[in-house]
């Protein structure tokens, strides 16, 4: 039986209200990092939420570019005999076919480097890798859309005990949610989606939107067009960047998506038609 | 005239409510890469939003543990004239003195690795830089404690136009702030308030709480004991590996601090002593 960490850890608090101390056990959200072996050497560690970690690895290897189909992945397993203290903390990684370039993973990480430092060139950094713009036929209906955020808070076990943690949901274009993920990193949570849905060979996502309970960064867009995923939802605000790299590349980007209102920042002919009064400010 | 990245971008949004679609112009946090540059080389590209981005240099090289003391920089300029595009995207540190270990940074990176990847280890590779436990003599009065979020909210001059950011906010025992400084990475956030705390002096922060508006992660608490920072506080829930690293060092840590009310995981002894009553649950 392979040793496994915890995706909660239970501890002692004390809770100050009005100047009384109480102490009582609560949960927390565990963080530990885990270890990406390729080949049998070191790719990358990450602190992350022990749980789905070969979706994590399988996911993080695709959205960064490093693998392109789920028959590259020859082997994916937990932990290794030799190291008994790294089970549970370690995913080993076997390739097939074609050699893997372990140079690749340091020029993805210094692309903007090598073509000048902006957001132009992390933008054209995505478009070099050939991903295509998302499902153009894609809709979602904005009522639909306003149900999301109660339904992946409804689906979050691990946040309701702890309140500690991101969440990324898939949902299909009639508002079921297909799969839930969570983990303290935001980007962790997504890799995780997308990793479950390489291992089962539902890429790409062309018919799902994708939400996040987190911020609307860069890199959580970029790994959305990595999946083919059409429509990314947030409560919250998405950066400049990544509203630049959603609107070149075609994706629906919604934010600050809370009860029965949204703001659109990009692809807002996938949102069903509604009536447009003009407005001068916020 | 040195070209300077703006921290703030200016976009047509839309805005649907029930069913009306309104369009305007909205603020958006911006997110640009940062790449730091040591004796001439390429050490890391972060995703940072502009802005206090030498004090955002000078604080990574140091919670990394690249530096130890405001000494060792005999330089840090923004650009370069040969790559004028990177220009507002660039910092270039010149270190004094001893030879800049460039492997040390891969061994940070990978010191896990060494010795068994567990939460553990994470905490020892802490340990072994030799980081002295936070001033034992420091106290907070908890009522002050309360008064802090609605403080750094209101230093947050972007945020209050983007939503779209977290702070990082120090203060005082006196409860004054001292420095706020946002970013869209929690992790540069602090960054900048440390690189500024070097830059000015002022370490070892040893009486003064830092406010953090995101969730205080292992990271987040690795920086503030490096920056010899007391208490951490934060509005939302820390993670199991951050509360395990603050009592193994002695750093006093608040979650959840919303109001008149607070948890306390660890180092309880600097805040005001309050009545105790026995709890059995949350």
């Amino acid at each position: 039986m392979l040793k496994r960490s915890r995706s909660i850890d239970l501890t002692q608090v004390s809770e100050w209200q009005e100047g009384d101390l109480r102490r009582f056990q609560d949960y927390l959200v565990a963080e530990e990092p885990l270890e990406i072996r390729v080949g049998g050497a070191p790719l990358t560690v990450t602190m992350r939420t022990p749980g789905h970690d070969l979706e994590l690895a399988a996911g993080f290897l695709f959205t960064e570019g490093l693998i392109r189909k789920r028959e590259q992945v020859a082997s994916l397993t937990e932990g290794t005999a030799e190291r008994p203290e790294a089970a549970g903390n370690l995913v080993q990684v076997e390739l097939a076919g074609t050699e893997f370039e372990r140079e690749r993973m340091q020029r993805n990480f210094f692309a903007a480097s090598s073509c000048g430092i902006c957001g132009k060139a992390s933008i054209d950094a995505v478009r070099v890798r050939g991903i295509p713009p998302p499902n153009p036929e894609f809709n979602f209906d904005p009522d639909l859309l306003c149900t999301l955020p109660d339904k992946l808070r409804a689906a979050q076990t691990i946040f309701g005990r702890t309140g500690g943690l991101h969440a990324a949901g898939l949902f299909n274009a009639g508002g079921e949610l297909i799969a839930v993920r969570e983990d303290v990193g935001r980007h962790n949570a997504v890799d995780k989606i997308v990793g479950w849905a390489l291992l089962e060979g539902r890429l790409p996502l062309a018919q799902c939107a994708l939400m996040v309970s987190g911020r609307g960064g860069f890199e959580i867009i970029q790994k959305a067009l990595v999946a083919g995923i059409p429509l990314v939802a947030s409560v919250s605000a998405p950066s400049g960047l990544a509203v630049r790299l959603a609107r070149e590349l075609g994706l629906t980007l919604v934010g600050f998506l809370r009860g029965r209102r949204f703001l659109i920042y990009s692809g807002e002919q996938r949102l069903a038609p509604a009536r447009v009064t003009a407005g001068v400010g916020p």
